[in-house]
């Protein structure tokens, strides 16, 4: 169907973002687990848990691996998770002495949630440059047009005299605030996620934290200090600062939308979108797609807060939760960035250029 | 990416819903679209709007249209809908003396709404017919189980004994109101949306009621009072309507669920899930997957439901918040519905036989 | 603190609605709830449960009692539920022989919910008075002001002219179909909850049906075909009924706050609120007012709905998050629809007159 | 009515706490409006915008004034805001000389922000405190009962053998993160807000900077590079904190309710909730409340960050919004907080003491 308009058909031409599509997808998702099971295995023949002869067969074999995606289909619908087949593939593929070794006192879990930090790891870089890029480009807008006289308007009423350079400002200013937020967050984030069946690494005795330490390194992420698998405080974070940035993008778009209207004028855009009933229209449709796609990532957030109530050692119910929150929302965001920076490139004039 | 569980690649499988998808996707969008437009052509020749040779050459058109997809993509993303190329395409596949005709009168709304309301009209009558499968199953593990004991619960603790027909009860419940309340709001969903540039059908004159009044009846939905295009009280009523269905569904799999603890053994599920730590265990991932589904669907019901304010004759980001939130509504609640159906298949007893 | 503005010191001023407080509050709440106990032992003799005498001085007891809150408050704290305190203050207000006849066969829960729909009655009738009421004030105005000129305004630009008379009746359009759903939703939702326990009425053997058919009657609401107590989709249908009256008022209010922008002038308000920096200035307070609730109102929907997940035959946590949201939910209703009808009564005119 | 239970006459035995109260409540918010109107004096005192004999009167007024709340609320209705009320009871107790020189170039937001910041700064170190408290007695069972065996639970199947001590650590692991997260925000939490009618303190001239700057050190506030009225994700940052709180909460309770389960008994714990209809019975029910607590403040996370979407330089419709939703979450935060603390003292054991 595409349940999703991010990668609808006709629809993702104006709410899907191809880089958000590329670091998220399929084959990223698959090579960052293929990646944790390949790391693992180094991790754990260098502190001599397994062969370095398995070692070296899994690392080749993760290397080249082609996955059966319908097979992987077919063991998500059963498992309710992907690994268990991911697993049973790549054991198919190792010769037989080294099948045991493989995902060695690993879960799934393990696979899957430090799978998903690396790609946000990822992901965040480049939000976090889309930021910058943002708010350079309202620098540029501010320098061009900051002197320009607009009205300034509380409760929508007229109120006294600003300059287009405040409220250009107002949009900036909690930009910067997003990046150190991102910056705060990150160690908290990108953490390895390794714990085994319950959290104990128990298959790994007394080698379990030096495996876990070396794993991290080798992943360029944080050691944990405990496994935070049943302790999702880092993801709902990182979910409420996506919901942040759309925000502060959304009332943008709300103020674009507003100052486009006719009888103000407050702004000029170039290329608004089209009507099938009124020619000459100019619709301003990037400012309500930042608005549409603020409310959406709020209301998500609020969804991936209640996923906090893990049960016990594990919670199918909210994690899973989680899968049909989090992706939505990077979705969403990468969507807001581009659309934004699109949006800015738009801006012809803002305000009244003062007699002089 | 597949920003969307639902469509993703391997996750699809555990929370895909094939039925859904075919009844929503594009396929059925475009072929839904192109039913409004042939039908409008015939209402306005009907009504001697356009001349009859027109809607004759529109009505061939369209059935035998193959739209060009990627055109729609960049159409959609530069007027923020998808219908103003649609018609460019088709506009573009008449011969001249006819192209003014297609579409007339209509706006981009009227098409979108309209071709949304007839496929939902599908789906509606799939997700009552599978609620009835639902009920009729759960009548025979009544029938088969009704007489076993099961402890009663209350705030999790042991109250006082039931019957494992007390409990199957309790589930079956609902379903027949879900289905009463489906019934009910049928006449005020299922409304032909026209209205033109701004819901005053301004370029049809005096024949505007009675143009809509046979483009309702051709296309099998209700003819309305006036346009509803800024009044979603009738799509966030449905959207409420599928987190009633999934909200007993999940509390179905929230009882599901604790009742397969080990140390209760209050039912026995066939084919629970793997895992790739532990390989005896048998996960009720179905159960679990039903709450994670409730509680999504829940969460977008609140989204939908803010997407009432619609500014003015109609609001973009209003009405791109919908498209963000239905659809996933959508495909939560075709995937509840089979994934309930399924894990009823896998119960092989409830409860304690009394000895006899 | 007042946590909630509808009954703030002062902010109760501009979201307080004094008849809704009226109707839920705590006189209203103990009220119901006496009732109850009383309709039930009268239910009970009148079927030979407990002696005639016991049910005489039940009544008269809950007729004349005034509780301790105080002590109810501790016995909240203490049992998550103030009946079981309340019912041990009831039982100290009896002669030793009726005692155990108070109450009997009932559980808390019965109590609660069927005091709560009792209170939801009454308050629903005053919901569909006041949106009659709402509805024959945007009558008049459609009678006033139908025929003035209006720009019809889409994605918040100028479109094609329309009238005054078209705006407003979009805003009557679904007041109607609000009250024909609350006629709808009224026999699900107005039903007696009794249940006992675990919702068997196990200490009623075979007289359980027969004392819940005479209760019902008693309370003047529908027996039910059996305890709903876990079935929360009465409750989640109509939280979700109070978010579309909001939803289509606060699209009113979202549409008024556009068209009372001074570059604008499409309407002419009386009595607008003042600011403490800007003497002059009439802000649209109360419009804005209607769309903080309509999105107030849908968010606390879809947490409502999230309560659907209950556990076996009583969630203490999906109930409490109840009563966490719904009495807010019927706050913000009938501070919406105070606000509505006061604004309503604060218009002086819409668009423009034409020449003639 | 007391639309909220945390303020209920009974209910707020179970979900009121009295120490949030206390802190946000109405002296407390009064307090904080007339700590900024004087202190605002002395700073434009200072800079030598108002005679210093007006600042001398405004202080002295405000620390003795006693507000007539009646007035407030009617204010309230009237203006949206209760400032404006609030300056002209204060105006009334000036002698004429000194009346202008109060609230000189403020407007009602700066002194409704400030004042909320000016308790939230309050609050927040109290649940940076209480967290404090938690995690110790936390380490308290850690140490009495960490040895103990405990299933390890995943999916809610047993999987394979923990000690009381894994759990424990798993509910601690959190909360220091919390407080470091707090610590992070609270640099842009804890700002002043001081822009005058538009953000511009345009009735300051070249004075405002300094103004702002001695402003923001006498309320102990940090000073803003610019006025954060319309940027409101500090406030939103802050309402995602309180959720990420009681969410880690809520899953401690949630184990807790599953722990207190009969067929388990993982856990013992003193003075459990009675009921109406099962005399011994023992519910979990501080357990459950952290449950219900948690998916409440998630959801009006949500609704928060559904308020950034502000218009121009002040939405009435956004900040009503938040004064909807943030007071609720503070008083959900607290009553988890006292819950949380409460149930930790009534666990007697976790797990199974191993046998020597």
């Amino acid at each position: 169907m595409s349940a999703s308009p991010f990668d609808h058909p006709f629809l993702s031409g104006l709410l899907g973002d191809e880089e958000t599509r590329g670091l998220v997808g399929l084959e990223a998702e698959l090579a960052a687990m293929l990646r944790f099971e390949a790391a693992l295995a180094r991790a754990e023949a260098e502190e001599r848990v397994i062969p370095a002869a398995a070692a070296a067969a899994i690392e080749d074999l993760c290397g080249a691996f082609r996955a059966d995606v319908a097979a992987l289909n077919l063991g998500a619908a059963r498992d309710g998770v992907v690994v268990p087949d991911l697993v049973r593939q790549l054991r198919a593929g190792l010769a037989e002495p080294h099948r045991a070794h493989l995902h060695f006192g690993a879960t799934s879990q393990d696979v899957v949630d430090t799978a998903l930090v690396l790609r946000l790891k990822e992901l965040a870089a480049r939000f976090d440059a889309r930021l910058a890029e943002i708010d350079t480009a309202l620098a540029g807008l501010e320098r061009d047009f900051g002197g320009n006289a607009l009205m300034g308007r509380t409760r929508m009423q007229d109120a006294v005299p600003i300059t287009a350079g405040d409220r250009i400002a107002a949009w900036r200013q909690p930009l910067a605030r997003h990046r150190a937020r991102l910056a705060e967050l990150a160690p908290r984030l990108f953490v390895l996620q390794f714990g085994g069946a319950v959290g104990t690494l128990d298959k790994l005795g007394e080698k379990g934290p030096e495996v876990a330490r070396r794993l991290a390194g080798l992943l360029d992420l944080a050691a944990p200090q405990r496994p935070w698998h049943t302790a999702r405080d880092g993801i709902v974070e990182f979910g409420g600062w996506l919901a942040l940035v759309t925000g502060s993008l959304g009332k943008m778009g709300q103020d674009i939308a507003l100052m486009a209207q006719n009888a103000l004028g407050d702004i000029r855009l170039a290329g608004g979108g089209g009507s099938s009933a009124i020619p000459h229209k100019e619709n301003p449709v990037g400012a309500e797609v930042l608005v549409a796609l603020a409310r959406y990532n709020a209301a998500l957030a609020g969804a991936l807060a209640g996923a906090m109530v893990h049960e016990q050692e594990r919670s199918g119910a909210a994690w899973t939760l989680e899968w049909l929150v989090l992706p939505q929302m990077l979705a969403a965001t990468g969507a807001a960035l581009g659309t934004a920076g699109r949006l800015i490139g738009q801006i012809r004039s803002i305000g009244a250029q003062e007699d002089g």
